[in-house]
């Protein structure tokens, strides 16, 4: 894997959760970067939303780390947004930086309260132990009920040179497309200005964290973070923008369907295609709904090919459309036709379910052209298991 | 219990469910009686829900006879109308009534063609079979995933004399509250005309079904219809009608719970009390909020008192609140204080948890009085188990 130029990272154990894994890392540009992120629009929001949130403002987009621990959310805490501002100071005195150039995240348990002291103590041998290569230590420390890194990477190359993207992500459960969704931290080398990165950013979360669906639960700490540095060393054209727009939202792309085939107990990965609504925006509407219903998701979990309660997670949505003019597809077999039960043979859709991908097509017939695309898991008893007894 | 004057009821094996399980059911009122009836707002929505919705629309809210099936929902099916309308013909020339004096009914999966052929050739046994006593026969054969059958019953005494109410419902799970859920069938011996039945029942199912939640999935089928005949005999003041629909909505409440404790899986009732919002409907759209969040609802299943849960839920319900005035209690002791950790004794409040009843108080601290009151259940593991493998 190809880094971005002009980033460090580091990962150490802070004894912030109990069992002995990474748990606070550092993610350091050598230079002043631009810096965009998009947060959860979760009525309650964590200390360290708070305060990347005002740092941004305070920088008009610029930024230098990005500081984060697993372990504790801290969320509905009384020391919460202290906590935050006191971490970012300690990396900041280390690093010779201003506080605010210092992006705080957090995820973990809710309402327990965050101790400052294991983060600042911390703070200087973190810094100390920035290197170009910890890349993947920094994507292991803020797993939670991941059971894997998620990680990934392009490249482009531009008239005057290369261009590197990388990011990484963390989330299992609690995953819910209403803003950037979960943690995830994106580097990249080209220089591009904060309000473009900005515009850059969002399309791309449009295609990616915000069609992804796990348990329909929207976190209190999401957090997507860009930041484009301009190592590479020369600037970009507008166009060229345009190019490094698509390649971070295949990027994005990449980091959310890793998040939605590691979701809790998920064995499948659905991928829900939407044609022929009245708008793109309809098609996505329907496309959540039918990701987000649990009696689809058991169906695919148990291979059934129960088109019916596709139809009727579709008629939930909100959006008018005449079922009469719907047709289903399961991995490419049309199951429903015109609204009604089409011939199919029953073992044989039984045994295509049976795999570790499933695409279920939904398409309104018409000359109407918007269409989505939204990827979600099964929901297994594993899923209950991890819940019942995990404390976020 | 007793039963409402004037009602006779039958059920029979018709061969529609696999299972040689009676699958047909008649209920008929001796005399013309009001009805009143509320839909799904599923945009999908099955052949019998047209067809009564029509006939109610015909006789402007008079009705005598509700046939019902389960076994298959009459729903995205070519032949859905005509088989319905076949359907009540049947009844009605066994009985000498008007066709559009039936009001059809079904329940089971969806996409399958329903043979009209069983129901017409069952219609004339099934009118000579019925009698005053076959109310719990009809409550049995209406049954899917159900456990046991949910009846109800009230009565309550006038001036002139006693009113009865008895009820009963269906379902387990495909069970939200978006309108009338599921299949529920309310006759009473009071005489009411149609339209203030109509503003009784709307009343009434605000407080009960609209106010229950399984799994979020809101059924093609549903279906709430009540039926007063007027039997008892003698006619009711204006004072006695706010009685008599208090008391309905009793019955209401009571069929609505019982359908909570019969979740696909459950193993607990969950009571969410959200008190201080706004307004009732902000209080209401917190308490969904909370009840349908699959990481409340396994909580509840591990006896977890994970309340960063419950705060977080509530904070994606799209109501504006200020956190920082949030108490909750769980089991009666509050374990968030103004939004944070308060002090409880874990191990206690486990034991708490593991009762068959559960309370979650939602209090917003402050002056405003918007309250309400939601039911849900645990999501265990065999919820799963059932879904997977169920055909709706």
């Amino acid at each position: 894997m190809e880094l971005p130029s002009g980033f460090r990272y580091a990962a150490t154990y802070a004894g912030i959760r109990k069992a002995e894994k990474n748990d606070l890392a550092l993610i350091f540009s050598t230079q002043p970067a631009s810096a965009a992120a998009m947060f959860t629009t979760n009525r309650v929001c964590a200390a360290p939303v708070i305060v990347a949130r005002d740092h941004l403002r305070k920088t008009r987009g610029v930024a230098r780390a990005i500081l984060v621990n697993a372990g504790n959310a801290n969320c509905a805490t009384r020391t919460g947004v202290k906590v935050a501002g006191d971490s970012c100071r300690a990396v900041a005195t280390a690093l010779k930086l201003r506080p605010d150039q210092v992006l705080p995240a957090s995820t973990g348990v809710i309402g327990v309260e965050l101790d400052g002291g294991r983060i600042t103590r911390s703070a200087p041998d973190l810094a100390a132990r920035l290197d170009g290569a910890s890349f993947d230590s920094v994507a292991q420390a803020i797993m939670t009920t991941d059971t894997r890194p998620k990680i990934a990477s392009e490249s482009v190359r531009l008239r005057r040179g290369m261009v590197r993207i990388a990011g990484m992500t963390k989330g299992a459960g609690m995953i819910h497309p209403r803003m950037a969704t979960t943690l995830a931290f994106v580097m990249m080398d080209a220089r591009i200005p904060p309000r473009p990165l900005r515009l850059m950013l969002e399309a791309a979360v449009e295609r990616s964290f915000h069609r992804i669906s796990v348990d329909g639960d929207t976190s209190t700490n999401d957090m997507v973070c860009v930041l484009a540095n301009g190592a590479a060393g020369f600037s970009i054209s507008e166009n060229e923008r345009k190019v490094v727009g698509e390649v971070l939202a295949w990027v994005l792309e990449d980091l959310a369907e890793q998040i939605v085939l590691d979701g809790e107990g998920a064995r499948k990965l659905v991928s829900i295609r939407v044609t022929g609504a009245k708008s793109d925006a309809d098609a996505a509407q329907i496309a959540r709904s039918i990701a987000n219903s649990p009696l689809v998701k058991t169906a695919i979990a148990g291979s059934d090919p129960n088109w019916g309660r596709i139809l009727s997670a579709a008629g939930n949505s909100g959006v008018d459309f005449d079922p009469r003019l719907v047709d289903i597809h399961l991995q490419g077999v049309r199951v429903c036709r015109g609204g009604l039960a089409d011939e199919f043979d029953e073992l044989a859709m039984k045994r295509l379910l049976d795999a570790r991908e499933c695409q279920i097509r939904f398409a309104l017939r018409g000359a109407k052209k918007g269409s989505a695309l939204f990827q979600t898991c099964d929901l297994t008893e594993e899923y209950i298991r991890i819940n019942a007894s995990y404390r976020t």
